[in-house]
């Protein structure tokens, strides 16, 4: 879909290979550890002001980890939905017609024909980043949504301070 | 050999360097941690309706790992065959005339010969892509298998949905 | 700011991004990791007859990680500045004409243009990577900080020996 | 020095940035970790029958972590000699004009002038390799000591088998 006459109310952002680098670092335990990066709480923090902004996971065993980091530390949003169930979901609770929706998962690709606009981190699976309105140079973990926010910032609201 | 008339009846991924970014983390303890990437998992599932599906590794020390990740987490078969013993494991027990075989090492290229399909990784060594039937784009641990999954999805079944 | 005719006092050196490697290691406790990288420590100590290091960060989560490093092991000064006071705090304490300034970060452009010199490391944000006077073929964690100061020294002093 | 006419008998590798990928894994605590990687120790293994194979590093912090992955598990000789001293110590217990050394330092690039042979990694200090004699495609901890153990064999020995 395209951007045109578009309003958009809602940016989700996938946290695995999106917020963090994607990788599952696993001791004998289990997974362990996920790498997040720099940038991207300072520009969610500017883009607050001109939409909600959620945090969404299907990662039930990392999920511990994430809600350190997204609700602990970041003061997001974050709801674990199920791999499968996680547009229907979206559908049932948010309007998909006013949201922004970056992701990079291997599936990501048929939700982005659903949204008002998609943005894939440079990291994305090749087939989903075909498939996305705008990909990043930065990829998930290294600043991939501080600018995807500047680039919405720039896109559907204003320009950056300065620029 | 190319892959005319073929029909595969098993998929033998190897652990280290395919489903993992090949790398060793160290503590003074020994080594402690393997990194395991994303889509792998959801694509071997795909691909399972089609073929037997097996990993193999010749990792003792990082055991312990790889069984938590490949046995427990994604509910495959995990072999531990010592190396030099590979090939002679995989004769006795297989078909290697309907193998498809994906891994890195330096010694790989050997094995690819007698298989009727080899992959291999991105990062795999430089003299072991030069013998492969297909390299992916992908590293491992960065999706490389899923990678994989899709183009043995396309070239010995039917295409991707939605493709 | 050009730097014609300038005569440097201080390197004030950002910590995450270019130091280390920028990345949050995050386990279900919080941040536990930070990566740092070779030769800055050799370089640094190779320019500190010509110039004040000082060493800066926002970090409070990871501050007792960069003070393990940075000041019990590498003997430098490291001052905690929350984000949004650092140039306050320099401007009162030091003569911003005087200093040359190493950051990655999103609004660290804004600060080099108050600086004598500025540098930014390989992986800084793009717009930040606009601004600065100069830009490193290395990574922030990856030889960054050696590769600046071997810089420094040829710009401002006298080449590396045996150049 | 070229290679013309040069027999060698020993071949020492820096640890740090060669054997792995350079990086300070840092905790509160310290050094904690080192990241090795495949290959490496195969090559070396078919190498050590036409060269004495010895292991060298600085790194006093890490060297029980050094010690574990390279005495006691890869079976080499390694030895801690302090920075500055490790020429001086070179050359009063080896014949440096039968001495291949690899590494990838700021300073290294002046040791390389005193040997047989010099190799670096691709990750070494762009200074260093512009020195070297041969500089390998692999990073220090992705394979470049296996890739340098196959151009060794080359030049110097017999073509790897099968090639």
């Amino acid at each position: 879909m395209g951007s045109k006459g578009i309003k958009p109310e809602y940016f989700f952002v996938d946290v695995d290979g999106v917020l963090t680098d994607g990788k599952f670092y696993y001791t004998k335990e289990g997974k362990v550890m996920k790498v997040f990066g720099p940038n991207d709480h300072d520009a969610l923090v500017a883009l607050k002001k001109y939409l909600n902004i959620q945090m969404v996971t299907a990662d039930q065993r990392g999920f511990a980890i994430s809600k350190k980091r997204v609700i602990h530390d970041m003061k997001f949003p974050l709801h674990l939905i199920p791999n499968g169930q996680r547009m229907t979901w979206l559908k049932k609770n948010f309007n998909l017609k006013k949201t922004i929706y970056m992701a990079d998962g291997i599936f990501d690709g048929e939700f982005f024909e659903q949204v008002a606009y998609s943005i894939a981190p440079a990291n994305a699976f090749y087939l989903t980043k075909n498939k996305a309105d705008f990909v990043t140079k930065a990829s998930g973990g290294d600043s991939a949504v501080a600018e995807a926010c500047l680039h919405i910032l720039k896109k559907f609201f204003k320009p950056w301070p300065g620029k």
